[in-house]
């Protein structure tokens, strides 16, 4: 678990997008982030407040995050510069890149002397069971996509943020890097070892209220050969009570595959809903998210009504046209 | 990869059955196996020559292989004496046991000493790649189960070894800790990091002679919550061109998990083959491989008879009645 608020550092960002961590904690858990740390040059701007490492810590921030993508794969001794001195103010760090910090001897010897915490969420830290199946307390939903991103993670979250708004309880289960950096924790999916996959969702999404929703972030798809046994231990792990179908309809084909196509949205209804069952007898698909932002607005309001004609679900872009068709599924379960 | 032929190590084997993993190398790779290596009180036999270690060493091993599973997670110094010595001897050790030779000091101050290898098959020791779907020369088969341990392994043993005998091109490919030691090489799958599993069976069965016949041990099941993730990344990953279902008709749940019935293999047949269309939409399910040991005789074949019928494929038990069927099918296609 990594304390929170966070300073976010946004480091010499060539550009917005490589801010893209940062953002999300920005959009998403708002009050997790105090302030932005920007080094000469940096080209992101998140529109928080500018702060020092003094300020931050007077402010009350606890952890300084790496919110931005590093350059060529190295920690440049620019930023080593800034992650020490955090390290000597009281800063614990979090860190998503590919290499870790705990990789790097300057950053473990300062952490060390200063006893600070270094979080590499790429990396698991739990000893994870093996899946057990029993049936849990509570309900747990799940998105699903005919490709990977496909805007799993912010489907889950933008219904999260409804849910809160609208009183109900449901709590956001990250299950990747940038969505562990959002809220916290999570179990670094991707990272963890073939035979506890499904036992890591077991232990993430224990017992819980009756009326309490897990809204579990998807990885991967059923259909994209890389990593489809990522996204059939989150299915069985995970036990949802609902799946939500996300889907890119602009495609041409599935991402870094040339030459496998995606499958169609009653296609993936139909193998999710029968690979849920083996989990939860009682699973049903409740609902259809589209990233329709390479559609123009007109184009893309058609789009959704004919997915709710053909296939009976709501269906919506929970980013351009809210989630809450989305939430509305859930609360009539 | 391990070098062989082997020493067979039995160590204190309270019964045959503790000593399977020699069992399954003496059964399936008689050519690896030049000697059995027995302690005092030990209850297990394989047939084979009693050596000490300079007679194996005259004899030609190579490894001595712990061929028999350890009592409490504990490598006791009973054992160490042994393989102390066959490491001083010119041994490479190998082993497949939860705790590691690696993890102990003094093996490895004395293969450091001696220049010699110590083999942890449970644990990759390959850089495995993300899986990139792209279609491979040669053709794959790939056992799949009603539910884990219901004879996949056996299968493709049995079968590579009818193949060789025909004189037909194949190759076991091994992807568990019992296989890998069999046959020397092979990937640990349930070890591997789920970003990479379906990469690693993608390594571990390359582009082959037009005619040339991998064949994959199969892992899990699809229907099985605890270990789907791993069973779908070996159909994604292996592309098989052949499936051949594996079932154990006496059990009444899935192993290990009360209250979860096995599939029919008519949906066993449908589910996998879906799943394997996306990677490979040529492939087909060839036959059906029954574990009859818990049924008599009459009973087994008045089974395969129905199996034969209902499925509309070639039905055997390889241990009772030989692959020769499930070979046939091969070579028909």
């Amino acid at each position: 678990m990594i304390e929170t608020p966070y300073l976010l550092f946004l480091g010499d960002a060539p550009d917005q997008l490589a801010a893209k961590v940062a953002q999300g904690i920005k959009d998403w858990r708002p009050e997790n982030a105090v302030g932005q740390y920007r080094m000469d040059g940096c080209k992101a701007d998140l529109g928080l407040k500018d702060m020092d490492l003094v300020e931050a810590r007077e402010a009350g921030a606890k952890t300084l995050v790496i919110g931005v993508a590093n350059r060529g794969g190295v920690i440049s001794q620019e930023w080593k510069k800034v992650l020490v001195m955090a390290l000597e103010e009281g800063f614990d760090l979090a860190s998503g890149l590919h290499n870790l910090l705990r990789d790097e001897p300057d950053l473990v010897a300062v952490a060390e002397a200063t006893g600070r915490t270094l979080h590499d969420v790429r990396v698991p830290v739990v000893d994870y069971p093996i899946a057990n199946g029993v049936r849990r307390k509570g309900k747990r939903c799940l998105a699903v996509g005919t490709d990977c991103s496909v805007g799993k993670m912010y489907t889950a979250m933008a219904m999260d943020a409804e849910m809160r708004a609208r009183g109900m309880k449901s709590t956001f289960r990250a299950t990747g890097q940038t969505g562990i950096l959002i809220t916290g924790d999570g179990v670094p999916l991707d990272a963890v070892v073939a035979d506890f996959m499904a036992g890591s969702i077991e232990w993430l999404t224990p017992d819980n209220d009756a009326d309490h929703w897990d809204l579990i972030e998807g990885q991967g798809s059923l259909f994209h050969v890389s990593f489809s046994g990522v996204t059939l231990a989150l299915i069985h792990g995970g036990q949802p009570d609902a799946l939500i179908l996300c889907h890119e309809p602009t495609r041409s084909h599935m991402r870094g595959l040339p030459g496998y196509t995606l499958p169609s949205l009653d296609v993936l209804r139909d193998t999710a809903l029968q690979m849920a069952h083996v989990a939860n007898p009682d699973c049903k698909v409740v609902g259809v998210s589209v990233n329709t932002q390479h559609m123009p607005e007109d184009e893309a309001m058609a789009y959704l009504a004919r997915v709710e004609a053909d296939m009976g679900l709501p269906a919506t872009d929970p980013f351009r046209f809210g989630s809450g068709k989305l939430v509305d599924a859930l609360a009539a379960m």
